[in-house]
């Protein structure tokens, strides 16, 4: 049984792993630790988990946080994990940061991403970048080392992009200058500081783009799209959020190859995920939606090609709180302690 | 591991009750039935059920459909039960009806509530009648046989009712004339056929009484409510949708009989549940709300007194699919296999 | 043509306003005045409003905000019109005030308001009371005087309340001390300031009672009501707020007095409302919602009598933020300028 | 003042019209045709009209709806307009069609629209075709006749798609090989029938693509840009439903041609809208969503340019009943009669 300790449990991220770990059977939560809204048990916060985790939520300085774990997991912002994720490193225990602090292996790239989203160019803990790791399994579990203890989870909506593209931009069955992601997500995503965007009067009845002259998660998607084309890739890309809570769903075009065929394309696809647990895949008749990967870590892909335009066409539905979110965190923490992949995730969610 | 039959498979509480059954730990699927939609798996009605779920969903005529069950959950209409059970009975297994089939001990009553309903008042199984119970252990349990094998599971508006007032009722608390019942319910309770009152459109933006002249929950919370009074009750009620999906809310009134205050109140609340593990209790002055419940097996009340007016008010939350329908029904199953009550239903939902 | 000046253009009250005073053929928006978000167009703050409304938004000492106008509007909250209110009229405008400064018409009421919301008990403006008038005119408007130049427009809830019941406790249809008000609304409102409550992921699947130990507007309503009783009124009431926008559903409650009958209720009701073009009778087999009131004046009633339990039971509709705010508002307008009283106020909203 | 006859009144694009015909100062509603729920007045259908349009809906074949009217609108689903309009069209109205019976110009391109939808290719009055006109004002009005009588209201998908490229492809800004349309409507656009789909519990937290086999509207979409471009085009196109009623954002994509810049792109917008009053035109940095147009007949344009892969953006809002149906077949009756275009569609909508 290993002990967990959650940085950043008042947010929606921090809630959500608390969620999972609740139903795992080889773990515990230990420690609970927030910036704001300490004092409380985690239950007055959240009412739903009155029972279930009535653990109080501590300052991180309350002595009582200090105690060590197996497990850290950082639901913070940018700017918190690589300030304090060293310290948890050396009393041993394995980090799993939600942030772009450590999405990235070197000083260079991590500065270009500071510098889109507004930070300091300069990461604060800059000798472990080569030891974390992009955390997402199903593209990148060979960069895992054996005994990886550092993972930077991944941006929600650049995950539903890379799970739709990589098995066409790793076979070579796009033009890799064609790429288009027209992204739409549930308001949950922007987490769980109340704005006059998302207030409910103001939200019900609208969708919108935003941030188009560049979004934060564009840059993971082109740096391993690239990787896996061997080349530089610049893609097109759209946020949009739409009255909904759970649910990002991506649109993702490409010109096909010379030479590619739907057949092609399908078998890519199957051969990519064939031993990916978390990945489902359709054809472009199959009914599919967001709803039916709420409350779980699953990827549904629809993979589907125009012949009038010959254009490769997936949508990609997560729900942005799991697969984007705690449930590829938790996925992360199971690799990196040697538990099945899906443990703790192999749930439904509820229906309607 | 007991095996276990679900006719009426298709409609929210048959998928409601797999879900429950695919994470308890004691019971096994065996068979899905249902009258339309049938010949394809579970998971192609229900596609988040995918890998989880794929039965075939077999007609009721099917050979693999006869197969004797240790339980078998009734998810259907009024008139389906009363036909069906007795065969599944005398086959042994243990049977529990969602609908007003079993929720009644003698032919009187039924007739009463079938006409309430505009059916024919001619019990198809009068002899049946005498050995089920109405299934709300909350309140019920004593009448409950050491080997009890028919239950009718109540209605949804009745068990946040009867939640809220029996404490009061059994100990005189309130006038037993001068109760209200102000009901309001998320849609998923009128079910899964489509609707014009029910179709997005027509109801994101919208809420409305119904049925005035009478909710056919009416009758059970009375015959309840006066076999706790040892009298004759008649009460106000008043049903109402609201445009969201899983949810009831109850506002509950009574004039406060003479010398009780609210400590009084506080005190015969806390002792009525003491031992019941669904139900929670709130003082006014607290944040709940129906989401807190939302995806559980829980009903959260917030208990209080109008001193100004001498009035009891209760706020009865439930799920009106969990509490108010399929969890309550596991919990039945869990009582008539010995389980513990609580098994499968001991998950706290997911927030937001 | 008049012109007028709205005080608080940025909030929903102010916008509502606007959009009257640009259909209404006798009047010119001439100022617009709020405390923040100023400097800009309303159309940049509301950008609906585009080749509408783009007049600039002044601060309050702007010396074009002192321009005489002939109608002010206070779309303000408590506190503010009773400071700022006389030396419009002094300029020589009539004033309409949307809080709860000007509903009374002496200082012990006023004061008892006050505490209520936690507010200073002493009026700032207390002898400009006895000239302000109860701005609800199906109930008030014998009170206004012939040059009336002072309004208190009610508050949202106590409008759907006082219009419900209004004809029953004037006609002495009721006992005076069974009245229960059980009122939902629409989270506008609540106003335009986001809030963690009705922060759209906290919202979207939520229903939740508020203010259980007194909402003030239950005074306005107790004070309205008694004074057509000629006794002294209690009311239990209990606000609750569902997830929608514009809307408010109020359920309310009465037993009635001895030799009451369904046909006298439904007389009185008519005879009352016989002149006033805004209320709408239904009885309780009409499919009545909230919808149909949206973005219109109107009240819609449904008026039905329990027999089973003697009982009154009027469900009042309104649109919160039309008739619960700035439609009630422009109808004031429109009686203190002597307009027709439906002028502007003739439309029936889009569906759906 | 023109009488008005509608048929199909009964759906959502019936009720538009009537809504909008009854603040036009010189039309006036004289006849209301359907095919089913006739035999009742208006109000009765959509009580939010009561006292505004309180006409009996007829039978088609009922001798009061057979006097004649200066404009018919055909609110109905295809085939009926082509059967329906010649009779209307000889006793002198004016005929505007909401479906696609009159969106084609000669045989061959309906046959082929008409096999698409999976329909009869052979229309049932050829010989009206010719003098029919695609009734998209903004891109189209050239082709409107002096004494124009018969006018195909175009699609709601086509026309935010229209709108949004047709500065682009009819100057030559983009490669008329590289368009994409990803579309994203409310369900309003489904229409009033329910569905499984639309099912309220099925809906209200889902999104997804659907017939993405190919939708109807495209073939509007390709004739259209084709005739502006000069040569045929093959667009790929998506059609996405989010939970919400009203609204259209369409994203369309493009690759600059050779030379384009940013400003070129803003100028070609200008200059091709500015005399276009219901066009409004923003940069990508402006706050703009679909709750902005709704309940109007604007449709608002973000026009940008991704320098770092040299493609056009474009983001196109409109609300689907308005601009999208209604309002449009509105400012087509006011261009067949001669008043100027705004009439009657000079409102901003209520907001929130």
């Amino acid at each position: 049984m290993i002990k967990v300790k959650v940085v950043g449990s008042g947010g929606y991220g921090g809630v959500g792993i608390v969620e999972l770990l609740l139903r795992h059977p080889e773990a515990r939560i230990q420690t609970l630790v927030a910036a704001t809204e300490t004092g409380m048990p985690m239950s007055a916060l959240y009412p739903h988990l009155q029972g279930f985790c009535d653990l109080p939520i501590l300052k991180p300085d309350d002595p009582a946080a200090q105690e060590p774990a197996d497990v850290v997991f950082f639901s913070t912002p940018d700017g918190v994990g690589m300030v304090q994720a060293r310290v948890e490193l050396e009393k041993g225990a394995r980090v799993i940061d939600y942030s772009g602090d450590f999405r990235f292996n070197n000083m260079e790239e991590y500065a270009e991403y500071a510098r889109r989203i507004g930070r300091d160019p300069v990461h604060k803990s800059p000798d472990l970048l080569s030891s974390t790791v992009y955390g997402l399994p199903e593209l990148n579990r060979a960069a895992y080392a054996v005994d990886q203890r550092l993972v930077g989870n991944p941006g929600c909506f650049a995950m539903s992009c890379l799970l739709g593209l990589a098995p066409a931009v790793s076979s070579g069955l796009v033009d890799p200058s064609s790429l288009i992601c027209d992204c739409k997500t549930g308001v949950s995503g922007a987490g769980k500081k109340p704005s006059p965007t998302f207030h409910y009067p103001a939200r019900y009845e609208n969708m919108n783009a935003y941030r188009l002259a560049g979004h934060q998660h564009v840059m993971e998607v082109e740096r391993m799209l690239g990787a896996l084309a061997g080349e530089d890739i610049r893609v097109t890309f759209t946020a949009q959020v739409v009255p909904m809570c759970r649910g990002i769903m991506s649109c993702l075009y490409g010109t096909l190859a010379e030479g590619i065929t739907a057949q092609t394309v399908q078998d890519a696809y199957a051969e990519y995920y064939r031993n990916h647990a978390f990945v489902r895949l359709y054809d472009e008749s199959a009914a599919i939606g967001t709803v039916h990967v709420r409350g779980t870590n699953f990827c549904n892909l629809t993979v589907g090609v125009d012949n009038r335009t010959r254009r490769l066409r997936v949508v990609s539905h997560i729900d942005n709180l799991m697969k984007g979110q705690a449930g590829n965190a938790m996925q992360n923490m199971n690799i990196l302690c040697g538990f099945p992949e899906t443990m703790a995730l192999d749930q439904p969610g509820f229906y309607p």
